[in-house]
């Protein structure tokens, strides 16, 4: 079961993993001892350390595609400036820094005149399994951004996400293989 | 004149532009009130703080392409892993950060067993100018990755790389119409 913690809004941030590829915070999490928020928030303790998320949190679940067929959960949270500030500082001295993260970074929300620079230039970077649609849902739900810059990938993620049935995200969570 | 400072070996480090591309620390220097050096550790004290780079830390220089064309002078300065935190810890406390700066990361200089986990998926970010083609340069002359790693890019890399004419770096190199 992999949870998923958009973080970041206002200022939404991402990470750069141990793989080269852009995430967000979270990881696989044992449901035989953890409640899914529970378990998140024990694996974000390991690299953020600051924010509990709570079931008001859950904004999408995904099945992910590939060998590794994963229901990645997808929570987000509003912060002030400055609690995004205190995530930051707190990340480059977790103990995964340098080792599952290579560093965070923040999502540029804006456009620039160019019609590149900002958020079209950042989805054209690379991103792990559903991390890009989630991101794009995120900003759609939220109204952080309008539709029509989040262009052409809005009926796509609208078509891959939708809350998983209870049971599948109860028992059949795991690293499936 | 733009100087970008490769200022993360061992564990290279880029930045997340404002743009969302991902790049070197560095910026333009007006040449009228600075040499080469010191522009480019005035700009790197905007951002970073605690590393002066000399002459001996030259390693390139590109022309690019594109309606703006720059010569990018590169720099590579070898740190200790306490080094790179320090600037990183200084980084995120920058005046630049979250404007021009969305965060640091670390380029993952090893590939993953799948041959895709690591570099291999980092050079499939986005890069701002001529910062892939200096990544790679930097890890090849100085043997941080096997050529064979590198692949293919190499012998693009060594056809655009060159150190630009004296008179281009001390007159034509600020961005030119």
């Amino acid at each position: 079961m992999r949870f998923d913690g958009l973080l970041g809004f206002p200022g939404g941030f991402m990470q750069m993993r141990f793989d080269g590829l852009l995430g967000f915070p979270g990881g696989f999490v044992d449901r035989r001892y953890w409640s899914l928020e529970d378990g998140l928030n024990r694996v974000l303790g390991l690299g953020l350390g600051c924010v509990r998320l709570t079931e008001a949190d859950y904004l999408c679940s995904h099945l992910t595609e590939g060998p590794h067929r994963v229901v990645a959960h997808f929570y987000a949270r509003q912060l002030t400036l400055e609690e995004l500030h205190t995530i930051e500082i707190s990340a480059v001295h977790s103990r995964d820094h340098g080792l599952e993260v290579m560093g965070m970074v923040r999502v540029p929300l804006y456009t620039q005149k160019d019609r590149m620079g900002g958020l079209p230039n950042f989805l054209g970077n690379s991103f792990v399994g559903t991390a890009k649609f989630q991101l794009l849902f995120a900003l759609k739900i939220l109204n952080m951004v309008t539709s029509a810059s989040v262009g052409g990938m809005a009926p796509l993620c609208r078509q891959r996400c939708g809350r998983a049935p209870a049971q599948g995200a109860g028992a059949a969570g795991w690293r499936a293989p």
